[in-house]
């Protein structure tokens, strides 16, 4: 007996099954599948992949026997259906779809209501009672033959169709009259002659065979080639080909189409939710035109089908224990179910349903932790744009801090700060923005940036902030002086209103209402689950009392991260901060190094307070010292005169300080080397805070943090400082506390040689942010230009500053994390670079094996939810859930 | 028996020998050695490193019997030196000195003249007829007591000394009398009553034993800790102690003190060279205060003692095999030599000696090439500045690009420019250059930069242009409005005379001597036997064909780099390079870029013609577009008349294309992602002169090579796109020849995924300028402000810039080595950052198996040598040469 290729499908019975997709592809088994489970789905059969290997490895030659396979399949489906194929009477219309093991989406071709012919055309219009609906699927029908089976351009039919439009005046399609495109049809065939130099094919059989060729022709198209490519798919896996009856939910008033979900999407209830139309094509419910039915009328309009609908859902969300997306037709009076997918839903839907299904019984908690998307919860967490609000998009830009926020556009921070004073909401537009914008950004309901990217200044300040920014829109014109900008043409003044949606990135014209964020007993069930499973501890990054305390309260172990810097802009200690920098000499600078220590240890003790006893990561000044002053000349000429330096004295401190490269530049513990009275003021101004707590009772034990070490000596230069520091403090404050110290690891080398960094650092935290860009060589300020590109090409799998680059930016980690514990088996590890509260790379931090992630305070929820799901994958003990079904 | 700590050396016989270091340390193995040769050297003993050891390991004790050696070996030196220890008539002196294993410098204590008191000062006083040199030493060993051995300060004896000389209204210390001295004497020792509250101790063996404990103690001073630790030394090796017999060549006219080299050291002529005086110290010798006689006068004078003497320096050249620099000293018509090492000599002279000894039969052929230091060949190859000349140093920057260069400062390219057509010679001295800057950079003598490194534009132009270079002399404030620079309070104007020496860094004042190289056949025969055992081969880094010949002539074997985008500055190439980047769209780039092909082509044919069929390694455009275009206003301006596009529009293009870390930003390889055009403009240009020359009887294999690749996804794309245009540009010429396509190996990332990235790289180049500066996150433009101080402290090694980082950069090769031949195994490896005429940097390369180095054209000869040093070395034929004995 020959080898089979064909695998049926129909009649409540199949011969495939969920599990070969290896063979039948995915669409294929899934077919299968639902067929088993005693659906009605339209009957069809799948030639395996194996049809197409052969096809390949043999000339493109079809293996024996397929032909009269897919005859004698063929004839099962018409018996299925009641129609035949070719039967201009009362004909069976197929559809022919590729189906690889993986999804591929739109990488390869599909054929839709193949069998149509001069004669069938008749048939079908009089079941439709609809000759215009014939002849405008006749013409289609044609056109995606040329397109898809006869290696014809899509253009040749358009440029015929806009003709036509153009003679007749008419600007839609729908506008045709059956006249105009019976004439149509003629001329795409006359095209079709013209281009192949025969006719176009009215035998059905032969339609089929061509166009089963074309679906495993397109397997190899280049695009398809390279998105195999990249995605590490093997090119000799080839792809299936799903031979499907067409149904038609218009063919009269016994026929219908709808989509509906098992449960509500918006809310999670568990209802049955959806629309309906009664003869109309499955396009209608989704266009427009007509307004569809909810879908209880059906129960009264077809109370037998709707009670078949009401168990097939039913047994569908039973099956996949999963809310269901649903799409099915009724074809004179018989129900075929299209399609059924896991619904997409709300964030609020989500949490509702998978906390709902538990206590049903239907899936397990590991599964309702594994369910929801953790990035999904944002949405819980900040204001967004009403998704029914009608939009106009002005320009796109970067999701860069999530959530929405309506305002009046301000060029300025200190115009910011005046109208909030005002009461007035505004919106920050600004080319960059820079430390000194964080005022304005703070009095701002968000912030909007023409240039810098996701881990730009804006974006990281925003996020911490819980604020929402919309970074790096290029198409931005922003034109200060005039107060205005313009984007493709449209100028907007200042005073006008915006609107930002900080998760899609997009800058909305006016006020859009927007809807306010709720927390329920769902989500604290949840993440109750989540910290019961997780290993990986959670912390945040926050500067301020407040940001420590919001992380708190979102369930935070501690702070990862505090950077000391953004201290130095709040008040007047810029001012002290800026009498250091143009001090000429040591003396000078610790003069104006004391005014900032009461200051800086003053904070110290508000977030040493508000964290109680949880550890807090101190990280010692990170940026360049220009970044400190100001670069225009009338702000270095009123400077100058505030601090009573003349101003070329000042113009010369800051041009001497100027760098080609400053992310590579003077900075980090670069700074603490050059300069240790600055790190020395610092670290006296933790230990005082620290001793002074702890002389009322607290326990705190600071983890002194050193920033952009490449060289153990850098480390052990300043530890030891930090340590006299240290101990000079504790003897005078009469209190001994234990401290750590330790190192940002956020450059190549210090990963590299992180075994002799390790002798002298107690602890390691990633700073993923400097490490992806010195791994990639790539400033997130600069990558507007082209990293969207790439990430859209698919050159890159993800922006690497979203998403851990676990090969080149990950297998430096894995190096530091193996050779640090080499040498000190206790070595205390974790991230605090933004990726610290992204799902994907909250996992691989769990692979690793550290000991915490941090991230900004609103993404303490979604990292714990992450790593939940990540030790969940981990412990095997609930398969990865499938997604599309 | 109890065990042996102290050895004896003295009488022509030692107890040690040469490889006797762990035990006796450097200096005390090396003065038995020259005891057992028969020199007569002045005798002493050496405690042992064990004796040390004992001493940290028991609480600071001495082990058992250690004393009973002292004294039993001190009556052996009081035997051979005819003298006592503290005896009032006839006393003999001691020297205590610490000797470590390895050499660490400067870093531990030494007393002279220990043995003197009230009474032994009129004994060395009558033996030295001269009082006041006998009082001068006592003072001199009192403060050195109190200062190593008793812990008290230099300063407590400097102040003293410097309230004498004020009261007595004289300025050097040789102007006080005997009186004055006495009286010092008297009250150093009140100060040190004072400090340690008894008297200074004047009992010799009491000074003795507490000097020996001191220079134990030493071992662990904090800066001996921090020493050893930075360079790797374990801290248990512990210090041996040399107790050596004092000799004075200044007891009258039978005693002398002379220095001497075996043969010339600034010629290598082989000739006794050196100079003597009778009765005088050995410091008078150097002071110029008598002038010296030469050695060859001490024939005349002293007959039977320089026959000795000449037998002495023989004995030692012949055991050392090496040019000798001794030191002796005659006391009483007694010769002892009291040093003998390795001399130091000029690049001319170790080439004469080394090539000569073989000659000789003295040392082998691997010998000599190990014996030169390949940097310093780098003399012979460029001019210098007259060793003899009287210079005046303004301020000192980097040594950039060596040889000298003497010229009238002018402060623009433009003024370089015209001052050299018109026959001036010029030094251009320049904030920073850029590639607009390349012409006046060729027309003078030398450059001169206020700002950035080893490795900025200036720098590397220059070395591959063979001109002398000194860059980022941060003490250099330029005006170039008023054509002038200020340095330290001088004025510099335009048109005054400078001198700048590149191989120390120094900008001298005014017009000094330079001296011009001379290769000589010795140097070729050197080169010949470097060729015959260096396995790594030796490219070039090349962009013109001058500098292609320059390189051909040093023996380079290839080119490595030649840089496109330094022809897009020549002539009016810049002008279509412009339009190409201002351009709206790629029809408006294609139209510009195909102005550029001719001229590119052009200069590939001329290239290809001088390296007849050696592989010429392209690489396409790196830099980023806004590197091409001006950014000042004016310059703005003027070009966007000379372009007819509005100066706003212009503005706007500089303004988009600003980057804020442009290192990190949109160039290499991305480049030719964003616009394809450019890349294969370059690829045409490559293909078409390679084709057209092969149609005419060369065989040229191109290596195209990508820059900036951080992903295989680049490479591959591009990769499609160059073979398309090879294969198009064959078929046009109907000529097929192969070539190979490959990569820069610059970032971590594709150090890190090397295995993914040879799958389409048929080679891979280091660029390890980049990489370093990727890895250490180290801008090499910005480093100017802290890196110099990290190398002077030893935070790190070596300037990265220049000596391959093994332990960051170096393990990251390694890997990329290791994972790109386990994918390709016919891998072809070479590095041409500006290391690869480094020789540490080239003996790396060797380690890590690289087919070739590519070097800067006037570094070829160096690579040359230092490749077969690093083949001798790791066959282990010959033991590296010692340097100092």
């Amino acid at each position: 007996m020959s080898k089979k290729y064909t695998y049926f499908f129909g009649n409540r019975a199949a011969e495939g099954a969920a599990d070969m997709k290896n063979l039948l592809g995915g669409k294929g088994a899934n077919l299968a599948e639902m067929t088993n489970l005693g659906i009605p789905v339209p009957p069809g059969f799948t030639i395996s992949t194996e049809a197409c290997a052969y096809f390949y490895e043999n000339g493109r030659a079809h293996p024996p026997g397929l032909w009269d396979e897919v005859l004698e399949n063929l004839k099962k489906v018409e018996a299925a259906m009641g129609s035949r194929f070719g039967d201009p009477g009362n004909p069976l219309l197929l559809s022919v779809r590729s189906g690889a093991r993986v999804s591929m989406p739109g990488m390869m071709d599909t054929v839709l209501n193949l069998g149509l012919n001069d004669s069938t055309l008749q048939g079908l219009a009089k079941r439709a009672g609809n000759e215009r609906f014939a002849f405008d699927s006749y013409r289609r029908f044609i056109n995606m033959f040329g397109d898809v089976v006869l290696g014809m351009k899509h253009s040749d039919f358009e440029e015929i169709l806009h003709g036509k439009k153009k003679a007749l005046g008419v600007k839609l399609d729908t506008d045709l009259e059956v006249e105009a495109l019976k004439e149509l049809v003629a001329a795409y065939k006359e095209k079709v002659r013209a281009a192949i130099g025969q006719d176009f094919p009215t035998d059905p059989l032969e339609q089929l065979k061509m166009a089963i060729d074309a679906v495993f022709a397109s397997w190899n198209t280049p695009r398809a080639v390279t998105y195999r490519k990249i995605h590490g798919i093997p090119h000799n896996w080839g792809t299936a080909v799903n031979v499907q009856a067409m149904v038609f939910g218009n063919l009269g008033e016994t026929s219908a189409t709808g989509v509906a979900f098992t449960r509500d999407p918006g809310t999670g209830d568990k209802r049955f939710f959806g629309e309906f139309l009664i003869n109309a094509q499955g396009e209608d419910v989704v266009a427009g035109i007509r307004t569809p039915m909810a879908i209880s009328e059906l129960k009264q309009k077809m109370p037998g089908l709707y009670k078949e609908l009401e168990k097939i859902y039913r047994s569908l969300e039973t099956h996949y224990r999963d809310m269901q997306d649903i799409e099915f037709t009724i074809q004179e009076g018989r129900l075929f179910m299209l399609q059924t997918r896991s619904g997409k839903r709300t964030a609020a839907a989500a949490v509702r349903i998978a906390v709902e299904m538990v206590k049903e019984g239907l899936i397990s908690r590991e599964t309702a932790l594994l369910r929801i998307e953790p990035e999904q919860l944002d949405q819980l967490l900040h204001p967004t744009v009403d998704p029914k609000a009608k939009v106009t998009v002005l320009a796109k830009g970067l999701p860069a801090s999530p959530g929405a926020a309506v305002g009046k556009v301000v060029f300025t921070a200190e115009e910011a700060e005046r109208q909030a004073v005002k009461g007035e909401k505004v919106v920050l537009v600004r080319e960059e923005t820079s430390p000194e914008d964080i005022g304005g950004m703070n009095a701002a309901q968000g912030i909007l940036t023409a240039r810098g990217g996701m881990t730009s200044h804006a974006a990281v300040v925003a996020r911490g902030m819980g604020k929402c920014c919309v970074a790096g829109v290029g198409d931005i014109r922003i034109d200060e002086k005039k107060k205005q900008f313009n984007v493709k043409g449209v100028t907007v003044k200042e005073g006008n209103f915006i609107t930002l949606n900080g998760s899609t990135g997009e800058v909305l014209d006016g006020k859009v209402n927007l809807v306010q964020p709720e927390l329920g007993q769902n989500f604290a069930t949840l993440m109750e689950w989540a910290d019961a499973v997780r290993t990986l501890k959670v912390r945040t990054n926050a500067d301020t009392p407040h940001d420590a305390q919001v992380a708190r309260d979102f369930g935070a172990e501690g702070i990862g991260l505090c950077r000391t810097e953004h201290m130095f802009f709040e008040g007047n200690r810029i001012e002290a901060v800026r009498e250091m920098i143009v001090a000429g000499d040591t003396a000078g600078r610790r003069a104006a190094l004391a005014k900032i220590l009461p200051m800086q240890k003053g904070d110290f003790k508000e977030i040493f307070r508000v964290m109680k006893d949880l550890p807090v990561t101190i990280r010692l000044l990170d940026p360049p010292l220009h970044e400190f002053l100001p670069h225009t000349d009338r702000e270095i000429e009123d400077l100058s005169k505030q601090m009573g330096v003349s101003a070329e004295a000042l113009r010369n401190k800051v041009s001497s300080l100027r760098e080609f490269n400053p992310m590579l530049g003077h900075r980090g513990c670069r700074l603490g080397i050059s300069f240790p009275e600055i790190y020395e003021m610092q670290a006296q101004a933790i230990f005082e805070a620290a001793c002074e707590l702890a002389a009322v009772g607290f326990s705190i034990v600071p983890e002194v943090m050193i920033p952009l070490v490449g060289h153990v000596n850098e480390l052990s230069i300043i530890k030891e400082q930090v340590i006299q520091v240290a101990d000079r403090v504790m003897k005078d404050k009469g209190v001994k506390i234990k401290y750590l110290i330790g190192t940002m690891i956020e450059l190549p080398r210090a990963c590299l040689t992180a075994d002799q960094i390790a002798r002298d650092a107690e602890f390691f935290s990633f700073g993923t942010n400097d490490l992806t860009q010195t791994v990639f060589g790539l400033s997130r300020d600069d990558a507007g230009t082209f990293l969207p590109y790439y990430v859209d090409q698919r050159i890159l799998p993800d922006d690497p500053f979203v998403v851990i680059d676990r090969q080149g930016v990950g297998a430096l980690m894995s190096i530091a994390v193996e050779k640090g514990r080499r040498t000190r088996p206790d070595l205390k590890l974790g991230i605090c670079g933004e990726h610290g509260g992204e799902p994907s790379s909250v996992e691989f931090c769990h692979l690793l094996g550290l000991e915490y992630v941090s991230c900004s305070p609103f993404r303490v929820p979604i990292a714990r939810l992450a790593a939940a799901q990540a030790a969940l994958k981990q412990s095997g003990k609930e398969a990865i859930p499938e997604r599309d079904v």
